[in-house]
C-alpha cells in the first residue's frame, strides 16, 4: 500500500480484507511486526481519538510515533506559498513536512477544511499540497473532504453488528451543533455505507443538503453495489425501517463560509437533537445509534441515547485502533 | 492486580512483595516483560514526575504510553453530568475516558482535589466516578485524597534507608506555601508510615489539624501494626528523636475552600520553613529530610537542607519509577 | 562516550568513525540495540527538528524518549540560584533536572543563549550548570555557544556530497532575519568546517563580525588541519570558488543584548537575502546551499534557491537522525 488517503482508492475486496485483518489483530495480545518503525503524526488541528489511537496502534505493533503541531515551531508554521516570511511564523511547511517525513516510515496528516469556500474544500487542494511534500506513505487523518480512517472503522463496526449490506437501511441525520462543522464525516460516511451496498438516507433541514459532488460520488458507489442514496427533510419517512441512525452536524451548504448567516440558519433547527422519540415506530430491531465523536450531549443527542443500549459510539472509536493497525501493517509490514 | 488506587487495598505483605520486586527491577538493565502493552495517562492536572516516571517505566518494560489532557480536546473536556453542552467544551469525559481506555491495557488518572468542600474531597467522589468509566485496570496518579504511587515509593525509600519500623519516629510537618494545597500527600503519607508500624507525629500550626477522617484511618492502620499517631503544634517535642522529617503543605482545614481566609491563616505561619535549626537536639542520627516535590526553595525549606546530606528527595522521586514498574508488572505482566 | 556536548571534545578520527557508523545505520531497516533504553529530552526552548529526530532515533534503536519543558511544571521552572520561591514558579531546576535524569539512561538538554551579555553567552555558563546537575551522559541539544548535533550532521552532509576537505571552500554568510539570533550555529559551523580542513570565509556586514573567541577557536582547528579562516564584507571575493554557501543569521556583535540598536543595525542589511545572483561567477560546480533550519523564505533566502538543485537543507536535517543514532549507540550501546 502506498497511501491511505481515500477509501475510494481501494476495491471493496481490499476493504474487506483490511477488516478481516483488523479482526485478527483484535484477537492478538502481542505483536512486534513493525519493530523499530516510526510513524510521524502531523496535526494541523486538534485531535484526541485519532492521535491516541495511532499512538496505541504503533506501540502495539512494536514501533512508535512522534507528533508535530504548529505550536511546536516558534510562532507557528507558515502554510502560504510564495510569501515573504517577515511576520511571526519562523518556519514554512515546505521545509517542515519533508524534514519530518525524512525521519519517519510513514506520515499521518490532519488538515481539516478551512470552510471559507465550498468549492475549494471540495477540491481538497490543501491536503493534496501537503501530501505532495512527502516521499513516504501518507495517511489521511481527516482532510477537507475525506476521513478514511473513520470510514474504515465504521465499516468494521457495521460488520461487528451484522448489519445487512443489501437491504440494510443507513440514515445519516444532521443534528444541531453550535459550530459550522466540515463535510468530511457526512460525505465520507454516506460513501462508505453506499460502497457497502446499503440504502442510505440523508436526513437534514432545508438549506443543509449535501453538495451535488458529494451525492454524485455516493450515488456512483451505490450504483456499483445495488445501494441507493436519498436526501429528505422528512424525519418519519427517513427513519422508517432504519438499522442505523448515524448523527453528525455540518455547515449550512447554502451559506457555506458565511458564518453569521450560517449561524442564523442552523439556529432555527436547534431542536434537531436525537432522543428516543426519533426511534418510535422504527420496526427494525435493534436500530443502533452511531456518531464519529466528539459529541455534544444534550445538543446533538440526549444522554439517554448515548448511555443506552442503542449507542455503539465507543465501539466505533475503539475500531479506529484495530483498523488502523491493519492499514499500518499493509503499509509498513 | 485489578486496580492500584489506594495502598490500603493491599496487605502489608503485598506491599512488601511489591517493594522487593521493585528492588529487583532496579538492578536489571533490560526488561521486555510488557512488550507491546499500552498505558494511557490521563492528566486532569499538570504533572512532571508522575508523567515522566510512568513514560520511562513503560519504555523500560518494552511497552509504551500515550498522554491525554483536557487541552487536547477542542476547548477542553466537560466533566459535569447531565449538562447541556452548548458552551465551549466540545467533548464529555463520559465518552473521552471509555474511548481512551479502549485503546489501552491500563489507565492512570490524575484528578486532584477541587478544594471547594472538605466533605466532598474526603469522599473522593470525582475520582470514583472517573474510575467507574473504565473497564481496564486503573492507576490512581493522585486523587482528592489518595496518592498511592507516592506512598509506595516513600515506603521503598524508608526501606532503602533502613529506617526502623517499630520504634521509628516519622514526623510529617506542615510548612508554609503560598497556595492552599490538597490533603492527599499528608493524609496518605501518615497512613503509609503508620502501616509500616512507625510512630507518626503530625506537626502543624493551629487551624491546620488534619481532619478526623484522615487521622482515624491512620490510627486504624497504626493499631494493627503497633504504631501510633499524634498531632501537635510543639516543634521541639515533635522533632525529638525523629528519624524522618517529611515536609509538606496543605490548606487550612478550618477555612477549607475559603481562599481569602485560608490565605490569611497560612500567612501567619510563613516562618514555617525547614532549616538546620529544626534538627538541633535531635538525637537520632542521621535524621533524613523527605518531601514529595515539587518544593519551593526558601519558602518550604532552605537550600542548605535540600542540597545537604539529610535530603533524600531525589531518591524518593527516583523510587517512583522502580515501584511503579513493580505495580505495572503485577497489573499487566 | 560520557557526554556529547562539544564536537571539539572529539578527535577528527572519532568524528569520522561516528559518521561511518551513521552511514551504516542509514542502510539498516531494523535495529534493537538500545532496547528498553530511555532518553530524557529537556527543552528550555522550542524545537521541531531536534525533538522529532531524537524521538525517531530512539524508536528505531528499540528504546524511547520522554520530553520535559517548563510548561509542564505548574507555572514553569525556576532557574535562578538562591532565590526565595514565593512567586509563580512552583519547581526549581535543581530538583527537576536530577529527578528527570534519575529516570533516564541519558539526557539531552536545550538551553539556547539568553543573549543579554556576549561575555556570559561565550562562557556557556548556564549550560554547564545544567550539565552539572546530571550524573548520566548529557547530550547538548544547543547551548549558548555550541550545537554539536547540527555540526556532526553537517559534517556527514559534506561527506555525502564529496566536498573536498583540503582546498574545499566553505562560505558561511550572514543573512537578514527580523530577530537577533544566537551565535551557536555560526560559531560551531565554522569550527566544524575548519576541523575538516576547509578554507572558511565568514561573509557578514560591518558590525556583525564573529567575536574573537569564536574566530580564535576556529583558527586553532584550522591550524591543525591545514584549513583557514577569513572574515570579510566583500561578497564577490567571498563567494569566488565556493563549494558551499551556508546561510545563517546572528545578532549584531557590536550591539549584542541591546535589542533596539541591534534591530536598527540589522535593518540596514535587509537585502542580505540569498538568491541566484549570489552564485554568478562561482566557478566551482555544483556549489551547494546549506542552512540549519528553520529558515524564513523570501527573507533569508529566496524560494528558487531553497526549492532548487543547490539546496541540501532537507538532507542536512535528515542526517541529524543518522548521526544522532550513531552518537546514542556509542553512548548507550
Amino acid at each position: 500500500m502506498k497511501d491511505f488517503c481515500d477509501l475510494a482508492d481501494f476495491s471493496i475486496e481490499e476493504v474487506e480484507r483490511l477488516i478481516i485483518q483488523a479482526n485478527k489483530l483484535e484477537q492478538r495480545s502481542s505483536m512486534q511486526m513493525l519493530q523499530g518503525k516510526v510513524l510521524a503524526l502531523l496535526f494541523l488541528n486538534p485531535s484526541l481519538r485519532t492521535l491516541t489511537s495511532f499512538q496505541a496502534s504503533m506501540i502495539r505493533l512494536g514501533g512508535g510515533t512522534f507528533v508535530i503541531s504548529p505550536e511546536m515551531s516558534i510562532h507557528g508554521l507558515e502554510t502560504r506559498s510564495g510569501v515573504v516570511m517577515d511576520g511571526a511564523a519562523a518556519e514554512h511547511i515546505r521545509e517542515a513536512v519533508p524534514v519530518i517525513a525524512s525521519y519517519a516510515d510513514a506520515i499521518g496528516i490532519r488538515a481539516i477544511a478551512p470552510r471559507n469556500s465550498l468549492e475549494d474544500d471540495l477540491q481538497d487542494e490543501y491536503s493534496k499540497e501537503l501530501r505532495s511534500l512527502c516521499d513516504i506513505p501518507v495517511l489521511n487523518l481527516e482532510s477537507s473532504i475525506r476521513h478514511p480512517c473513520q470510514s474504515l472503522s465504521d465499516w468494521k463496526t457495521l460488520e461487528d453488528l451484522s448489519i445487512p449490506k443489501q437491504g440494510g437501511k443507513f440514515v445519516f441525520t444532521w443534528v444541531y451543533h453550535p459550530e459550522a462543522l466540515p463535510l468530511a464525516i457526512p460525505g465520507d460516511t454516506i460513501h462508505m455505507a453506499a460502497s457497502r451496498g446499503m440504502d442510505v438516507t440523508v436526513l437534514r433541514p432545508d438549506g443543509f443538503s449535501l453538495p451535488k459532488e458529494i451525492i454524485d460520488r455516493a450515488e456512483l458507489a451505490a450504483s456499483l453495489t445495488g445501494g441507493s442514496i436519498t436526501q429528505t427533510n422528512d424525519r418519519n419517512n427517513a427513519l422508517e425501517g432504519a438499522h442505523i441512525v448515524y448523527a453528525g452536524s455540518w455547515s449550512s451548504t447554502t451559506f457555506y463560509g458565511d458564518y453569521p448567516k450560517d449561524q442564523k440558519a442552523r439556529g432555527e433547527y436547534s431542536d434537531w437533537c436525537v432522543d428516543e422519540t426519533w426511534f418510535k415506530g422504527i420496526t427494525s430491531d435493534p436500530c443502533y445509534f452511531m456518531h464519529a465523536l466528539p459529541v455534544r450531549r444534550g445538543v446533538e443527542v440526549e444522554d439517554h441515547i448515548l448511555d443506552g443500549a442503542r449507542s455503539v459510539v465507543v465501539r466505533q472509536a475503539q475500531n479506529r485502533m484495530f483498523t488502523q493497525m491493519s492499514v499500518l501493517l499493509d503499509m509498513l509490514g
